[in-house]
C-alpha cells in the first residue's frame, strides 16, 4: 500500500459532515516557461491538479469546484478525467485569491457544512492534511488556516496566535519587528464553516496597494466578528507551491521520498531508494526486491516476492507473485505476468500476457500476445503485430518452445507444446505438438574468406586513394 | 582494492592472541516485514550476517560461534557458506543479549585470549574496528565497549567514563539529568578478556523490569571487581543496526559511500559515484572509467584502463586491461573479456569468453560461448545455446566475422577467419576460412505496395465499422 | 541555453581592454593515481583544462598562454584542440607558482592591459568570474585576488583586508590567532595590470622554507609599493581545485547542479535532476521533458517539445521539435532526428538521419543510414553497415515499411512506399512501391515435438549419468 492510498483511511474521520472543496487552478505559471498550463505539470505520474483533486476526494469532498483560467480546455479535460463530478468555473479577471474563490460562488451557495480552499499548484498536500484542516470546523471554528514553521520565514505571511487560536495573518510588509520574528507562516490553504464562508468571503475588500481581494483577509474579518479561527500545522515541505521547474523537481523529490518510505515500511526492499521512481499509485507487495535504477510509471501492481532487477521500466503492468523481470525489462501498459514468470534483459512487453512460469529472457518484443504457461520464448523473438496499418494478435500455447531469432507474423498461433526452429519466420499457425521451421539450408563455400577480405581491403584502399 | 579488503591488513595487528567471536544472529526482525530472516537481508551484495562474519575473520577470529533462531535453516546454510568453520548455536528462549551469548557457552568454555561479541544486524562494522575493539585486552583491560558520539543520544545507553576508562553504561530510563547530557553511547559490541568472559557473563542477573539478562551489565560487574574497562570509539554510522527496510537502505548507502571512495582513491574515476553501486568484493583497476548509472553485482574484477559505459550491469565478470563495455552491457557470471575486447549496447554475455580485441557491439546474446581473438560478432547475433532441455556451446574462431542477425544453433563452431553472411541460421560447423550462408533469395514484386496498403486500410475500415 | 554559454554574455563587459590569460597546467597530479595528466581528466564532458581555456576565452582573453609539464604531448594536443591560438610553455623545473607563471614570460612581455592567472585544475571557474576578477584593473587596481569565504578555513591562505582593499595574504603557518579567525581565503587566481605584472612577478623571491617562488607574494610587493590590491569574491564551490578523484567527482556534481538548474530555468522539465547528466554544451529546448536516468554526452541539441524517456544515452545527436526517444534509446554521433520522429527502446542510431515522423521503435540498429519521412522500421531491424572492412550506407525511402527482424545489407536502398516482409535479408535495392521478401517457406511437421523433447531429455539423462 502506498502513502497516497493510506490517506484515504483518514478521510473516514470527517464524521458525515458535507464538504465543498474549492481548488484554485488558474495561475499563469509564467516562470514555468511552458506551453502547458502550470497545474497540468506532473509529479509522481499525476498532474499537480490531479493530486489536489485526489486529496480533496480523500478528505471527503462531496462537491468539488475548480476555478480555472478562461479558455484552458486542457485543464477542463484533466478535471473531467480526474474528478468527473467536479464543476469548472472560469476566472475572467485576476483580482486576487478571494476574488478567484468567488468565481465558484455557485458552489458555495449550494451550501455544505465545511468548505476547504486548496491550490492546484501545491501538489504535496494530502487528503489527511485536508481532513485535519477541516476538523476544527466540527468543533465550532469558523475558519481554520494551515500553517507551517518556516526554516526562513522571509516573504511569507506570519500567523499570529494566542493560546492556539489565530489573531491575525500579517503580511511581511505590514509586520512589526517582533512579528517578523514569528516563524509560523500561512500556507494559503483555508477551511471555512459553511455557515460563515460566503458572508466572510464577500466582505473581503480590495483597499490595498495592489487593489486585490486577498483570501487571508477572511481571518481578520472572522476575528473581528468574535468567531473562532483555528490554526492547523503542516510540514513546510508539504505546503510548498510550485512556480518554476526547479520547484517542480523539489516537489517530485519530496513525494518520491514519501512513496519510497511507504513502500519500504510495507515490506519492499529498495536497495537504493534514491534511484527508484514510483508513481502515485504504485503497489509493491511484501518481500519485493527492487534493485537500483528502476522507474515505475502509473498503473503498476507488483505481487509478493517479485524481483525487479536494475534498469527496468514499468507502466500499466500487473505482476503476480514471484515474478522476476530485468535487468533492462520494459513493461508497457497491458503487460500481465502470471506467477513465477520471467522477463529478462532487453525485452519489451505491451498488451500481452505471460503465463505461469513462462519465460522470455533476451532481446524480445512481445506485443498484443498471449503466451501460455511454461512456454519458453527464445532470444531475439519478435511478435510482428503491426502490418503498417492494423495490429494483430499472437498466441503461443502452453509449454511451447520458440527458437531464437524467430519472427511470429501475427495473426498467428503456436500450439501447445509446439517447437519452432531458430531463425524461423512463422506466418501460418502451428498445431499442438508440431515442429515448425522456416529457414534456408546452410551453404558452405570453403577457402574463400581470406580472398573476400583481400577484395574488401582493395576496395578500401581505392576509396582512400580517391580521398587523396 | 576495496575498503572491504583493506581492513584485512589491520588484522595483522592482533599479535598472535587467539580470538573467539560470538555473533548474535537470532533477532526476529518483525519490522522488516519479511519471510526472510533479518540477518539474511543483503547490503552491497552480501548478507548482513556475511559482512559481520567476514569482519570477525578479518579481526583474526580463529573461532566463530553464531547464535541463531531455532529452526532457521537458511541462516545455518548462510553461515556454512560464509564461515565454514563456524559453530551454530540455536537460541531456545529470548531472555536478553547476555542470555543469548551464553547459548554459545561451549565456544567460551573452549577458551581463548580474547572474546568479541558482535551482532548480525550491524553489517557496517569492519574488521579494523573489531581489531581496535579487542586491542585494549592485550593491554590488560577485562572488557572493552564500543561507543559512538551520538548526534542525538535519546534512547541509547550512555557510556559514563573517567580518564578514558568506563565507569558504567547507564540506560536512558535510569540516567540522571546530567548523565542524559552525555552523548557517548553504547554501540552494543563488546570485547572481553578470555580470562574473565565466562565469569562475568554468567554473573549477569535479570533483576529488572523485563526480567532479561543484559550484556551491558558485564561492565558494572567488571568495574565492581576493580577490573579495567576500556572504551573504543566508532563512527555513529558504522555502529548502526538495521531493524527495518529504511535502515537497511541507509546501511546500503553508508557502505556504498565507503566502497566508492575506496575505488576513487585507488585510481578509478566514478563520474557520478552516487549512481554507481558496487559489491563488497568489486575490484576496479587503475584508470578505470565508470560512467553514471552502473551496477556491479558480486564477483567482478575490472582491469586497468577499462571503460564501463553508462547503464551497464555486471556480475561475476572478469575484465582484462583496456576492455570497453556498454552502454547497456549486461555481463553475467562467467563472462570473461580479454584485453582490448569490446561489448557494446544491448549485449548480454553469460558463461562466455571474448578473446583479445574481439567485439560484439550491438543487440547480441553470447551464452556458453568462446569467441576467438579479433573476431567480430555482428549486430543481432544470437547464440542459441538452449534447446529447451540442454545447454550447448558455441565456438567462434580467431578473426571470424559473423554477419548481422545471425543465429548460431549450438553445438556449433565457426572456424578461424570464417565469414558468416548476414541473416544466416548456422546449424552446422564451419571450417576455417570458409564462407557460410543460410538465407533465402530475395524476391521483388514491383508496383504492389500501394495496393497492399489500400487492402489493409480496407480491413481497418471494416473493423471500425463493426465497432460502431 | 546552458549555464556554460550564458557566461559569454558577461564577457562583453571587459570594455575593449586587451587580456592575456596565463593558465598553469603543469601539476603532477600524483593523487589522481593516473597515467593521464591531471588537467586532462574531464568534468561534464570536457577536460578540466578545456573548461579553464573556455572561461579565459569567455572573459575576453585575446592571448592565452598555458604552462605545461615538459614532455606532456597529450596536454599540448588538448590545448591545440580547445584553444587553437594558445601558446604552450613547458615548465622545466618546479620552483613554485610564481616561477611557473614566468615560464610564460614571453606572453607577458608581449604586453596587454590585463593579465589573469588561472589554474588548469579549477574547472568550475566561469568566464563571468574571470571577468569580475579583471574588472578592478580597469578601475586602477594593480592586482586583484579571487577569494572565497571558507566553511572551514584551515589550511588556506587568509586574505587580510581593510575597507575592501587587500593588505596581505597570510599563509596559515604565519598567521596570528586573530588572523586565523579570518574566513576569507585566497582562491589562488589573480589578475594583474599589464603595467605592473612582469615587474611584480620577477621581484618575487624564494626566501622561505621550501625555497619556492610563491605567486601570492605579489600582493605584499604591490602593497609595499602603495599599489591598489582588490579582492573579488567567489563561491567556495567554484574555487575548488581538483587533486584526487573524490574531488573530481565533487567538481562534476557542482557543475552538473549548475547545468541542470540552467536547463530547468530555461523551460525543460528534469523529473529527477539528480539522475540526469548533462555535458557542458548540452542544449535543451523549451518544454523538453527528461525522465529520470538520462546521460547526455557532448554535442547534443534537443528541440522544443521533445520527450527523452528514462535510460536514454545521447551523444553528438540533433533532435528537432517534438521528437520522442527511449526508454533505452542510444543516439551516437551523427544521429539526426527530424521533427516528430520517434526512436523507441533498445534502439541504437549512429551517423544516421531519421525523417519527419519516421519511427524505429524496438530493438534496432540504424548505422550509416538515411530513413525517409514517415517510414516505419520494424522491431529487430539491423542495417548491416560493416562488412568487416568497409562501412556502407542504407537508404530507406519516404513512407517505406520495413518488416520486423529484417537485415538490410548495405549498400542498399529501399524505395519510397516499398514494403519489406518480416524476417527478410535484403541484399539488393528495392524500387519504389515494390514488395520485397527474402525468406523461406514454413514447413510444419506434425506430432513430433513431444518425441523431440523426450530425446533431448534422454541426452540430458545420459549427460548427468556421465557426471556421476
Amino acid at each position: 500500500m502506498t502513502a497516497e492510498t493510506s490517506t484515504s483511511i483518514e478521510s473516514a474521520k470527517a464524521g458525515g459532515r458535507s464538504l465543498t472543496a474549492i481548488v484554485l487552478a488558474a495561475g499563469k505559471g509564467t516562470r514555468m516557461r511552458s506551453d502547458l498550463p502550470k497545474v497540468l505539470h506532473a509529479v509522481a505520474g499525476r498532474t499537480m491538479l490531479g493530486h489536489v483533486l485526489a486529496a480533496a476526494g480523500e478528505a471527503g469532498a462531496n462537491r468539488i469546484a475548480v476555478v480555472v483560467e478562461l479558455g484552458q480546455g486542457t485543464v477542463a479535460s484533466e478535471i473531467a478525467r480526474a474528478a468527473p463530478g467536479a464543476s469548472v468555473h472560469p476566472q475572467v479577471e485576476r483580482l486576487g485569491t478571494a476574488h478567484a474563490v468567488l468565481a465558484a460562488r455557485a458552489a458555495l451557495e449550494a451550501g455544505s457544512d465545511d468548505v476547504v480552499i486548496a491550490f492546484g499548484d501545491t501538489p504535496l498536500i494530502t487528503g489527511a492534511t485536508l481532513t485535519r484542516l477541516r476538523a476544527p470546523l466540527a468543533d465550532g471554528a469558523a475558519v481554520a488556516v494551515l500553517a507551517f514553521t518556516a526554516e526562513n520565514p522571509t516573504g511569507y505571511g506570519r500567523v499570529l496566535t494566542q493560546s492556539g487560536r489565530v489573531l491575525a495573518i500579517r503580511e511581511e510588509k505590514d509586520a512589526s519587528e517582533s512579528e517578523r520574528a514569528v516563524t509560523l507562516c500561512n500556507a494559503g490553504l483555508m477551511a471555512l464553516s459553511g455557515t460563515h464562508a460566503l458572508a466572510l468571503l464577500t466582505r473581503i475588500g480590495n483597499d490595498n496597494a495592489a487593489g486585490e481581494y486577498y483570501l487571508p483577509d477572511a481571518v481578520a474579518l472572522a476575528v473581528a466578528d468574535g468567531l473562532d479561527v483555528a490554526v492547523v500545522p503542516v510540514d513546510e515541505a508539504e505546503a510548498q507551491g510550485v512556480n518554476d521547474r526547479v520547484q517542480l523537481s523539489v516537489a517530485e523529490a519530496t513525494i518520491q521520498a514519501r512513496l519510497r518510505r511507504a513502500a519500504q515500511i510495507g515490506g519492499a526492499t529498495l536497495v537504493a531508494p534514491e534511484t527508484v521512481f514510483l508513481s502515485f499509485d504504485t503497489v509493491l507487495g511484501r518481500d519485493v526486491l527492487v534493485e537500483p535504477h528502476v522507474v515505475f510509471g502509473p498503473g503498476v501492481t507488483v505481487g509478493d516476492h517479485c524481483v525487479i532487477h536494475a534498469f527496468s521500466h514499468l507502466e500499466g503492468a500487473t505482476l503476480a507473485q514471484g515474478v522476476s523481470i530485468g535487468p533492462y525489462a520494459r513493461l508497457r501498459p497491458g503487460a500481465v505476468l502470471e506467477a513465477g514468470s520471467r522477463i529478462g534483459n532487453f525485452v519489451e512487453m505491451k498488451n500481452a500476457r505471460l503465463g505461469e512460469g513462462a519465460k522470455a529472457n533476451h532481446l524480445t518484443y512481445l506485443g498484443d500476445a498471449e503466451i501460455g504457461p511454461g512456454a519458453n520464448v527464445g532470444a531475439g523473438t519478435i511478435t510482428c503485430n503491426y502490418d503498417g496499418v492494423n495490429k494483430h494478435r499472437t498466441t503461443i500455447g502452453a509449454g511451447a518452445f520458440i527458437g531464437s531469432n524467430t519472427a511470429l507474423v501475427a495473426p498467428v498461433s503456436v500450439g501447445a507444446g509446439a517447437i519452432v526452429g531458430a531463425g524461423s519466420v512463422i506466418t501460418a499457425s502451428i498445431p499442438d505438438d508440431a515442429l515448425a521451421i522456416a529457414r534456408s539450408r546452410q551453404r558452405i563455400i570453403e577457402g574463400v574468406a581470406g580472398g573476400m577480405r583481400a577484395a574488401l581491403q582493395a576496395i578500401k584502399a581505392s576509396r582512400s586513394k580517391k580521398d587523396d
